[in-house]
């Protein structure tokens, strides 16, 4: 009957971190977000050592909560966004998602020769300063109340492109490594399965969705609205990665095809409770990734600086880019707003860390990178929101669709 | 980025069976935890084998989604459940918890004595008859909308009671086995420590809840009601732990003396999502973990007819006369209530099986046998509830206390 005791406790401090952290963080007029993941950080083996790195490790229990947390996160972002608010950005999403890939690619694999990798491995390295994490600027939107505005359709139209541009870049890099070329037939296949996948399930799910969603009603159970929404949340997180994308995009289109039903609205309430729950495990695990210790040297945090400049200016510009057409002000938060690279960019450095390619030091400063970006982005975005009005593109959907 | 691809497809596989099997229990008139329990066991190894043993062992994922799923479910069954009402009951709910223990103990120590072990290890089978699995009960009395029934928190009361004395009694069966005595002066203490903190937490805790509720709202957060609630949820099961207890007790008692806060009604409201998502894994791991294979002979069939007689004849005789006071029709109630053995049984089937005292086909009939009792139960505590008109002791928390 004790069994359970160690996970318990350890549930309870990221769970109490994760307030903490919000608490002071929203105090001190920052998004709550930035708060977590410094909770995590100050638990994780920098400063406190209450969580270990095992613990936080691929497939434990912390791991799949996180997991779980950002996938309904994901989910909840999807069920506030209608695949005709996406349509009318497409086009800017498409350009954002694109340039935002190239720009961060080019500059991260300039400075990663410069600094003396070879040309494979310095296209590995640039590959971490690419996929943004759409969790992070997810959840900072969402605690704005700023999902309906023109500019975060657009970060969020472009992260889809953005993870599937990555995945593809990938794809390519791991296999520049072994020094062998890379088959372009078989990419394209991948492209196309991708993109289809995305299409068919955004398209005709939402088909299916206005028309039928009756049908979540048919169950006996008095909640089978919202347990077969997640089922399909968790099918479709499982069905994306098959495709070679992230467990987020497949809950994203699954919440945004959830959006069309008429239980719309009482879905986005009863998610609300499973994200206060569930999504702090995921910023609090993030945060607790990042070890002080392998930064503690002027070389290492010069180096850091100079990686997390490349990246935050990188992104900015590609993205910025992308949607000037919006003006300047929309640029810039669509910019910052594809900035954080957060868990993505550390599961490409574990995979560059595990291929050899690069060594403690410079897996280190990736994911501090990575996490920086992901500290930096909320307070600047949060701040260009405040200050910035709202467009015509904003739209409601308060109302359900019948 | 595929590296959670793994365990989203089990979480969707064990949601989904769970969904199926509730719906399918459901509209067969029977208590959807019995089709969720058989959903385990269809997905677990003896049947489809998709959810494998290792699967579900200690402190893995789904084990740690399981315990968080009937901490969550015992929490909100103590959200409906005020210390008041349990003082009314108190007598009785000790009478049963007392006999309710001694009858399976005594009976179960003949059984195996009878059966060919020694006496030592005669108890600690008989300690496997012994403990009530409070998950299943609540479940079924939530479910069918009874908590408020006086039967219902005599059996909560006495499911506590039971927890305590089933602690000890594994304490001294443990110490039996390795030929010592056991100290008089410890167990004592053992038991005073248990019953002075649960003594504490409800008595102190409902005080400082009932007067101070406005500290739930102090933080920013919108939710901070839920979130202090679930932070003192999941403090309070891990605490219960360090005094011997079962996790599900603490979690009782912090939903217990939250129901004395003015957020009681937003509370129960808002669990229910979590409820939803997270119970689900509960049942369908503890299904999972019957093995059919190892009972498909005519003898180990026999057995575990003879053993589960006992034990649901034990705990009914034992719950049963406890509760004869309240009348017969409450007494079957009652006795029916604190059958299921669950997941406890389970628990003290692996510590037996760990310390020798028992081989695999005596642990796979009490695995076999904790887990009939609970497929049983539910569908005969739903039909007498069903059939039994709820006395004056029925009372309402729809009224919040201010």
């Amino acid at each position: 009957m004790h069994h359970a005791s160690d996970i318990l406790l350890t549930l309870f401090i990221v769970f109490v971190a994760a307030q903490v952290g919000g608490e002071i963080a929203q105090r001190l007029k920052l998004p709550g977000v930035v708060g977590e993941i410094a909770a995590g950080c100050v638990v994780g083996p920098s400063l406190l050592g209450w969580i270990a790195p095992e613990q936080v490790a691929t497939g434990t229990p912390l791991d799949v909560l996180a997991e779980i947390g950002v996938v309904l996160l994901l989910f909840s972002v999807g069920l506030e966004t209608r695949l005709d608010d996406l349509k009318k950005v497409g086009k800017t999403a498409l350009l954002v998602g694109v340039i935002g890939v190239l720009v961060p690619f080019g500059m991260g694999a300039l400075w990663a020769h410069g600094s003396g990798f070879g040309w494979d491995k310095a296209m590995f390295v640039a590959a971490a300063f690419v996929a943004t994490s759409a969790g992070i600027t997810a959840r900072v939107l969402q605690e704005l109340g700023a999902l309906q505005r023109m500019e975060s359709k657009v970060i969020l139209g472009a992260a889809v492109i953005d993870d599937i541009l990555a995945m593809l870049l990938l794809g390519v890099v791991v296999s520049l490594q072994g020094g062998e070329g890379f088959d372009t037939g078989r990419l394209l296949l991948v492209l196309l399965e991708a993109v289809g996948f995305i299409a068919v399930i955004g398209w005709g799910g939402s088909q299916v969705m206005r028309r039928k969603s009756h049908w979540l009603d048919k169950p006996r159970h008095a909640q089978s609205p919202l347990l077969i929404a997640l089922a399909l949340c968790l099918g479709l997180a499982y069905v994306s990665t098959l495709f070679g994308l992230a467990a987020i995009i497949g809950a994203f289109l699954a919440g945004m095809i959830a959006s069309e039903t008429r239980q719309q609205h009482m879905l986005e309430k009863q998610t609300q409770p499973l994200l206060a729950l569930l999504t702090p495990f995921f910023f609090v695990v993030t945060g607790s990734k990042i070890d002080l210790h392998e930064l503690a040297s002027a070389d290492a945090l010069w180096m850091l600086l100079v990686v997390t400049a490349i990246a935050v200016a990188s992104k900015l510009i590609g993205g910025g880019l992308g949607a000037l057409p919006l003006g300047r002000r929309a640029a810039a938060i669509v910019g910052f707003g594809m900035v954080p690279r957060g868990e993505v960019g550390v599961v490409i450095a574990s995979l560059g860390l595990a291929a050899g390619v690069f060594n403690n030091r410079v897996y280190a400063i990736i994911v501090a990178m990575s996490l920086l970006t992901a500290m930096v982005t909320p307070p600047v975005l949060a701040w260009l929101l405040r200050h910035t009005p709202a467009d015509a593109g904003t739209d409601s959907t308060d109302t359900p669709p019948r």
